[in-house]
């Protein structure tokens, strides 16, 4: 009798499909629940399980790094051998792998950094294994690879040149560029941006500073910008502005999608969780805004559930999603809602400023001579009805 | 016997000179503490009184908002006297205008945002008020002219299509640079970052959100970032790290340096208050990392200061950086620091990763061949110590 | 074609009645948009037109601080004359003042605080303050009386000696309980705790502290607090969480109701904006906690607005509250629900750890003994569930 | 050639001695670096060598939670030698066991907390855990034995009946007061507030949440306050005002002392390491607040450390301690500081507002008669010039 059971009951609008493109990673239902306190309370998942549970629920893909499929240290056959059963559970279920990335930050070795380490031999076994990861990834057919530098940071400003770090960061996903050109992969790199934790900063924190740091790469076009929904809300950033601004910027290659709630360390809470408002706006944006990547829940079941609610907590996800698309669809189609973007001007922002032809002094002599500020200044925006008539249809009370 | 006088009996080896190239603007020492709470607590102040004061104290430059020298709405008769007492000002103090910006906030006009406000007819005015004050700031010989989009933003993600916006916010600065260029004039402009405040949420939160734009604007090399020290820190952000990206970016063109605790209401306390460690790395950045601008102070004297305490706040200012300088360079002259940062490996960061003429196939077998992980992980980084190091000079007892 | 006046089309369950006790500040819809950065937007309101439209719009009750309905400093004859219109107002809609407060924050002379200034004259200042106004309140019926310390606080540790400072705190509200005993007014006090805005700390931060603080009074029993639930949100605590242990304390007096967005400057949004869900669980708690009182908003409609959006706002706290209600009432109502809080033994947590007669020796040889710590760590809460069921009705789906 | 060795040439004034009253938990030095994201980087510390070690470097005590002394679940026998062992090396090395705790967060049977689990059975079963390890304080010597509810609180406001929880968390302290008086124990209980992490929301999340909970407690007097300095900025909160509070209330039983950086997750620096000169107030409050207990330090050397590197952390802690304690103390005796308070009428504070004999009448003529708010308003307060004071003695250039 869960919420999927009896929604099972003639047909679900919110039941997902395959065209809905959701996918997991092997570590979000494989979560252990270990954390900073705390043992694992659940047992380790197989990822072929996974891959058949996901397919089950109504994912279209998996993702993974490399030491979620192939433990740590793996001999060429044990490697080979787990290879071989994942790539059958892919074939038997007909998931797809979108997406692949590399742990850089579980081992000890990593404790400083992959990409960023002061060890140049740390840097260049992190640089090994990436590579090694990026042909299983192309083997299956991911056409995204996923970096996330969880150890490049510092815990005090004393102990990293950070300018210096920008310089190895570089040059790795230079080479990393010419990896995949040489070998003639079809595949893209997306950054991840964190704010801090695990390190007591991270490099590149932000949508922003990834963007910025990626115009200056020797192949900026091969890379992108994978944002986590929680990593932009762990620095109070609004995360549909940050989102606009990859989309504005060409950059939203992937996406990690989840829940959090304020300032605190990383939650990966499930999609819907949370500020279920902001989510809404999110949705609206990813379907509107031209994103034709994967739906990538990065989630991780709280250490509270048994694997009984991580399914739970998966199928959340996506029927989240499911729900708030359909009412962002519904805002976007209430006429009261054209009417209220009518009277708060909205069209006007997309006229250019600068009439077609005209120079700027007459731009200034007309700014200064016939426009009435006082009466400009007097006329209100007409946000606050907006905003009621969003949380309505959210609420579902229109 | 205040600290400046008592510092004042011999040599002071924290007295600044107009060779540290210190400046405020006369928003900071000027501001009356009307807050959202409050009303003024301190007299207007002139700014030729300002001026005067600042020079008095050591400082070598002063900026502006144009409504700060003239008021909102003069008529050209009665801003040609504000502008020719404020010159006669600066020829006999010999104080420079290295900087200066407009007040697109304050005017309920700009409630919706000067740039990127829904109404076209304010967005032009916006950018005539822009230009108008360029011309001034070049009559006075500014180098830099800041663009801080205090209104662009919303409070609700109902209101605003960010990504429209932001093609306005582009067209905007696109018009400027080609104004200065058009204009002939030797100038600058720096973009001002902050997350949110006055607006719910700001558009360009971060210096990497500024800098990802500025990427994308038809002149980048005319536009640079104005990092604000306690902006950065409104979003938990290292600014020691964003600064340091602005830097390796080839982007931090002025800088706006005060003190803040934590995320909370901006602050703008004065610089060396708060975390006055992250303030000694921040010097040291700024000291040995190619940053050639003014050393600008963007504080506002806390509401409990009458007059006097406003000038002791400005020059604790100026005193602090002296002091964190000479303590920035003792930590940088330490043997025992340049021990213990070869202990760290911090000189193989700045080695290239691959070697060269090394291929990537050299790198692999390398990495995964005779690299031994297990010792590898074993190696501390030693940078406790390092942080206990700077820890003691900053505290003087090294 | 506002929201309410479609859904005043045939009946509109969310329109708010007197029943609902809903009650606004003066402050809040006479709010003109002064902040930090900018100038009034809107014109005054006067009070007597603001009660007519809140009796209007549904609203029960009205409140103020003695500088709304009386200018700061109004001689006797003015005074008396505000009064009289008020009342007037006050008796020709049926409008109640459940509760009234003290503006000890805005003048100048408050600047370092009313209660705990340095300066003992502006202690003694403040208190008679209070006291004027509690005479006023009790004469227009005010039941409560709300003391915000808004000055009370400090931005440099060097500054205040807290725990003198606590002393002096003390000394007042110890003194307006007397003054309450000695003039027989049925009035009780509310403390409103805030952690900082507008001094950088405030005493008092949390409703912790507030309860705390209340325990050390001479009459702790006629004394309360009066959350704000943006306050708590400023400090990242989770405001349902700190109101339950309000009501667990039995010092749930008053509540100030609104939205916001994570840790930032204080914000005041329309109740239900932001974190909608959170706002949810509150309504939950304040319908079935035994909460008694007033649903006060305490709301600062944002400066875009014109008089139009600002009646738009209050409408939309007090129905947003009306659907939430409503929805948290079908919530609990729902046999799923119910099913999956026993199935999460949310029933056990209600019954006492130790039995009836049992000594702890049994207690412990029982816990040691016979209970199976492996088969208790395995079994899974169904939070998940739980939580997904929440926001089901939440959106309306359900 | 580390920073003590050196120190260690002649007198070294900050090293510590017993007399300071230092102490650290065996979970400190002993932790191995296992986080949310990344596996052990060193390995297990026998207690008896951090009993050693910790004497060595000039620590007084040592503190424990069970499971760090006797592995979780080990049969009698074996706890039997691991007691033995451990008091053999506080006999030979003359430390003492000041304060003891109970580890109710690490084992997956407590994922729901200990005292408010739903499940009785667990909730018995913490109980006799934290009875068990009080029998084994007591015998060790200790006073203080601390309660940290890491896992009572919640992910989700759906999970949990707050006000219930409440209920069983009182009813678990009264227990335990009555198993200390019962066994006629000679020792106290300190509760330890924590906003967050590891679960979503922790209840008694503040200093003052938790005072107010004890205040409502079978034996108050019984149980104080253990705050973390760094859980109090977890919450934006100043923690110099929380401490103060708790000293104000009678309550601060126990501290621990160490360092962060803002509102991010639960970091544990080394003390003296984040924000230092909140550091250097808070030890100015302790030393001079009437504080006796031990300085223990709860901290957790960074991952990137190897057991050098933890060593220099701990001596760093004691080490940055002594060195603030020094300045703290030259900066009450510096004459100009004390010449700054009195023109900030500090004095004037800890005069009682209402005269002896004076009535609220006599009060309020006074207040409304002979009182010059124009006047008092103009008054500066001088808090820059303390403020600025205590920078230069804190940077020790005064």
């Amino acid at each position: 009798m869960s919420p999927l059971s009896l929604a099972g009951l003639g047909h679900d609008p919110y039941q997902p499909t395959s065209a809905d493109r959701f996918s997991f990673g092997l570590w979000t239902v494989g979560w252990q629940g270990r954390d900073p306190f705390g043992d694992a309370v659940r047992p380790a998942l197989d990822p072929v399980e996974a891959v058949h549970r996901l397919a089950e629920i109504g994912a279209y893909g998996v993702t993974f790094h490399d030491d979620d499929l192939i433990p740590f240290g793996s001999e060429p056959a044990a490697r080979d051998k787990h290879v071989t059963r994942f790539r059958d559970a892919l074939d038997s279920t007909g998931l797809v792998v979108p997406m692949a990335t590399t742990n850089l930050f579980s081992h000890p070795v990593f404790k400083d950094g992959g990409f960023t380490a002061n060890n140049r031999d740390i840097r260049r076994y992190a640089l090994a294994k990436v590579m090694r990861n990026i042909d299983l990834a192309a083997e299956l057919g991911a056409r995204t690879y996923v970096l996330w530098g969880g150890r490049e940071g510092a815990e005090s400003d004393a102990a990293k040149d950070i300018r210096t770090a920008l310089d190895r960061y570089k040059e790795a996903v230079d080479i990393l560029c010419d990896y995949l050109l040489s070998s003639g992969y079809d595949m893209r790199l997306a950054l991840e941006p964190k704010p801090n934790e695990p390190r007591g900063d991270l490099l590149l924190p932000t949508i922003g500073h990834v963007i910025a740091f990626i115009d200056r790469l020797e192949h900026p076009d091969m890379v992108g910008v994978n944002p986590g929904v929680g990593h932009e809300q762990m620095a109070g950033m609004n995360v549909v502005h940050g989102i606009a601004q990859a989309l504005w910027s060409g950059k939203l290659f992937h996406i990690d999608l989840n829940g959090r709630h304020g300032a605190r360390r990383d939650q990966d809470l499930r999609f819907g969780a949370g500020d279920v408002k902001r989510a809404f706006f999110l949705v609206d944006l990813l379907e509107t805004g031209g994103y034709t990547g994967p739906r990538h829940f990065d989630v991780r079941p709280p250490r509270t559930e048994d694997m009984t609610g991580v399914w739970e907590s998966a199928a959340g996800c996506m029927r989240n999603y499911r729900i708030l698309r359909a009412k962002a669809a519904a805002f976007r189609a209430d006429p009261e809602v054209a009417y209220a973007y009518a009277a708060a001007r909205a069209d006007q922002l997309a006229l250019p400023t600068l009439g077609a032809g005209e120079s700027l002094d007459d731009l200034r002599s007309h700014a200064f001579g016939r426009f009435d500020v006082r009466a400009a200044a007097a006329q209100g925006c007409g946000y606050e009805r907006l905003d009621q008539l969003a949380t309505e249809h959210l609420l579902g009370v229109r």
